[in-house]
């Protein structure tokens, strides 16, 4: 990649060399669950190999880098995070939860096999995580990130006030407070991973415990600009571009920021967000021309 | 308790004593999570509060003395094995698992609440073990055991041999191949846990590495003696003692150590496997007199 590469194409280039090593990352992680039963093994690598940009576990390798690390040092959290990534999204795709048959165009795995076999598959992939991080040098940081990240504080609560959280307008005293319960839900279940992807990456880069908070924030904010721009897409995607029927958060009554706020306060706050994360990136010596840079505005703009 | 106490006032005592420890131990450990979404906490609570005998971290507790070390050292690990083998039982009841309405007496999470939060409140038990672990001066070691015990290749994998392998007698040669197909399953559902809890005692007790298979040994031989002694007791139990109705095993034609090798059989394997307990227990110091060799013969002896 030349010098002259635009933000685009660097970004592109980041992306497509991250997915690479994350897939092949994965792929030779497998081969520790071998001795596994074979139908399980199979679940497991079906739901883990499906696809996706990989974005959490290249946030790793990139925070590894940046502080200091190689990518040996940012492999075992990467596949990590990724697991756990995987895990849930295997458990919210069974019937009980968001019912769906496909995802990224191939049949969930309960539509493959069965439920046991999914939430079985899924508690697989947690517990391998956790597995995997044992053997990092790192491992008592790593475990405590990804666990508080993941748990009960952290995705998986966001996962039950996703359920349990309707959008009432009439049940907030004014527009802030609803956007704020909403962010409250975003924090939980998306944004977290994002932040914990990039202080995985930072601690197992080696980097200093005093810029680890800006790590920190940094993925905190961009995880909820990725789903700031997911509730505005929702609404002014077209339906090719999603990949998903848009307009689907309003007709399930999903408590988004658009329907708090409205367009213009969901795109005010999207551009507050994007200037935190970019604060956040210039706090670790990123600045404009970085990868973490290029990440923000493109998800600032992005159209699907 | 006087010197004179037999093996069974020694053994209920202890029991009693763990108990005690434990129930006040996972209560304090809710605290934790006590900025969770109100619903999981009340879910997670009512899993991890309905009782039970809790053999595996009062083993934790057990072990970790054994090897010259207090309560303080074997809290977490304790409540975190008893965290994970709960989640284990709050899935396992799921509709397309089990789908069982009562545990120990009082609705399942499920039936209290509703399926996705089942789900979820498995997954968040599960995850807080982990974040439980890594606050431990020995959180990686500790990690890695309970990891493994408990993952693909543990536990989760045990489930689904369970679940696929169904016991056809003309499947085999003979009843020892039978038996040894029965026995990877125990060894993965039930062994694993029990050999972990022992093995985490250990660790954080700060036992010496040269024992540390010893204590493993032990464990794996208890839990596949306990597994032994269920198959035994569905066929010569009675209800009310059981707890559960008798035969069910056969009747779901579950793969059991009886089916395998008749009522003579299943006796002849579960005495081997207490002389194996009961050696290990000698390889640490623990003799005639000592909670581990009166664990072993009550479990060899128990009716239900």
């Amino acid at each position: 990649m030349g010098l002259q590469a635009g933000p685009r194409e660097r970004l592109d280039e980041w992306l497509r060399a991250g997915l690479e090593w994350v897939e092949s990352s994965l792929n030779e992680s497998l081969q520790e669950v071998e001795s596994a039963p074979q139908q399980l093994q199979a679940a497991m690598r079906h739901a883990l190999m499906a696809g996706g940009k990989r974005l959490r576990p290249t946030l790793v390798r990139y925070f590894a880098a940046v502080a200091g690390g190689d990518d040996d040092c940012a492999r075992t959290p990467a596949i990590a995070i990724e697991m756990v990534h995987t895990y849930s999204l295997v458990h919210d795709d069974l019937p009980c939860m968001d019912d769906d048959d496909l995802r990224r165009g191939i049949p969930t795995v309960h539509k493959r096999w069965d439920e046991a076999t999914a939430v079985l598959a899924g508690d697989a992939l947690l517990t391998q995580a956790f597995a995997l991080l044992a053997q990092h040098e790192d491992a008592a940081a790593l475990v405590e990130v990804l666990a508080e990240a993941s748990g009960p504080v952290g995705m998986v609560g966001g996962q039950v006030l996703d359920l349990t959280v309707a959008l009432d307008p009439s049940g907030f005293d004014d527009a802030k407070a609803a956007a704020r319960a909403v962010e409250e839900v975003h924090s939980l279940k998306t944004a977290a991973l994002f932040r914990a992807a990039c202080e995985l990456g930072w601690i197992a880069g080696g980097g200093d415990s005093a810029r680890r908070v800006a790590a920190r924030t940094y993925g905190h904010a961009l995880g909820l600009l990725f789903q700031a721009t997911d509730d505005l897409i929702d609404v002014t995607g077209s339906a090719e571009g999603l990949g998903k029927t848009p307009g689907k958060d309003a007709a399930l009554q999903r408590p988004t920021l658009v329907a708090a706020l409205g367009m213009d306060g969901a795109r005010e706050r999207a551009q507050a967000l994007a200037t935190e994360a970019r604060e956040a990136a210039l706090a670790l010596g990123l600045d404009e021309g970085t990868v973490a840079v290029d990440l923000v505005s493109h998800l600032l703009n992005r159209a699907h």
